[in-house]
């Protein structure tokens, strides 16, 4: 039984929305019906473990709980459309705290156009919850699978990766716009986003897709905080770039000759598509200085 | 990072579903478009709170987590289709924990036709917590809300309330079979489920309603938990009936003649409607030996 209900008043202080027909006060929201296959996501995010609520507050960690759901429907090229939240507030943070996390969940929600319909809000004696669910819808062309990627295909991804931890994994811009936008151009046949690291994350798609890769070491976008963090992480650039997660850029493959045009033309505004790799037969390779060494998920190199 | 996805776990061991076109390693589960309007509904669950862990297993944890969101589909006449869950684990809990967990959700799941459709697996420091998001559609005669009681109206119960906390609070038997038989038979103006209490709950459909309403002492089935309580708490099994939350009974209202044709035919297989007061103008009341006294949401009396 919470001592405030900031879903309430949260709304109380939300213009209406036409997609939510219904009153806050229901026990469940009610949405149009979908018109298109129906997409859904959840995300729990813990103090401690996805933030340090005393170093980035709660406005930091409500915007990433959405962006983080926003990046899944992303990697489906899907439209995000509504979203409920559930929390459980540590007992004694006071009515800011839930006041904060909500303005950061809803800056997020709004900037993508997805209306918070309902939630659930708790206080306990444990650390700050927060999970998101957020129901999107597939385009006129289906969702993109990870299941769809085929030997000869490009490897893509629309930025650079590795060392999100010096910041950048709490601010992440979730890549819907890009890519609805590449799934209006060309036929994707596979994609996710990056959150468990770029080795790791392409090795799901090739599980699914059962074929195999292998990423170009020269070609790989490394990211300025991959450079900064291997200074004195006693790892190298690329290591971070292969290993480090969160980074939320999203990973695609193509056919060759799609790719070779997206390469040329750079459709999307604001990302630098970047051509990392191809995918082969079987197994998880890079090559690096003209050798090809097995690369384990994890983002480290097998010396052969 | 869990050490073991107990999802995938779980998935792998569930039969496939043609309602999850989908695999399992995707980043959003797709589900068939909603021919009806859709229903979402979220509740976050802490160990120390909504159970004791510790006492009742992980097993009985996971039953409660799937049939609190049931019974507020129930209580709008829906029929519940798919669910995500996201749990946090206690480190060191220990793969069983998890298992036990989502056995616990797939009975509950299972009986009422719920696919588990996809989630979110985080093990932390802190105490188990889950959250179940669960989707409905409605039927052709739409959802039922809490805003349409109207003065006249019959208040009516599913089942005798009070005690809950004795145990039954988690083993509750979600009224969705039951919402959908009164939906069909007639036209159920308002409902919803006690998860608050009688008291506290009938006064939601009050305010979304804006009218009143008379309880009849008399005529509330008070739980035999309630009377078995009573003989320790202090408090009167009718102050059990009123105050205590979490009956999961569903609480309506229907037209007098719509009510009085309910409680001579009992159509409803397993349960017993009760009238248990009136619709009125404004306010919430109490009628107890002839006299009418205000009744405190809360569940208590306000002596005149």
């Amino acid at each position: 039984m919470p001592e405030f209900d900031y879903i309430a008043w949260l709304r109380s202080r939300t213009p209406a929305d036409p997609r939510v027909p219904v009153g806050p006060g229901d026990d469940c929201a009610v949405l149009a019906p979908a018109g298109r296959p129906l997409l859904v996501t959840t995300d729990l995010l813990t103090d401690g473990t996805d933030f340090i609520l005393a170093e980035v507050g709660p406005r930091a960690a409500g915007r990433k709980a959405m962006a983080v759901n926003l990046s899944d429907v992303a990697a489906m090229a899907g439209v995000p459309t509504a979203a409920v939240v559930a929390v459980a507030l540590p007992r004694g943070g006071g009515r800011s705290l839930g006041e904060e996390l909500y303005v950061g969940i809803r800056e997020v929600a709004d900037e993508f156009g997805v209306a918070v319909v309902g939630g659930d809000t708790n206080s306990w004696e444990g650390a700050l919850v927060v999970t998101v669910t957020l129901l999107g819808e597939a385009t006129a062309r289906g969702p993109v699978l990870r299941s769809g990627a085929k030997p000869g295909d490009w490897v893509m991804l629309t930025g650079p990766v590795g060392g999100s931890i010096r910041g950048r994994h709490l601010t992440p811009t979730p890549r819907v716009r890009e890519a609805l936008r590449l799934h209006n151009l060309v036929d994707l046949h596979a994609m996710i986003d990056l959150s468990d690291g770029l080795a790791a994350d392409l090795n799901h798609v090739l599980e699914e897709s059962r074929c195999g890769a292998v990423l170009d070491a020269a070609a790989i976008p490394i990211h300025a905080d991959a450079v900064e963090l291997a200074k004195t992480s006693g790892k190298t650039p690329l290591a971070h770039a292969l290993g480090d997660g969160e980074d939320f850029e999203l990973l695609f493959t193509v056919s060759a000759a799609d790719g070779a045009a997206l390469l040329r033309d750079q459709p999307v505004p604001g990302v630098t598509l970047a051509k990392v790799g191809e995918c082969v037969g079987e197994g998880l390779w890079l090559e690096e200085g003209g050798a090809r060494r097995p690369l384990a998920p994890a983002g480290w190199v097998h010396e052969l």
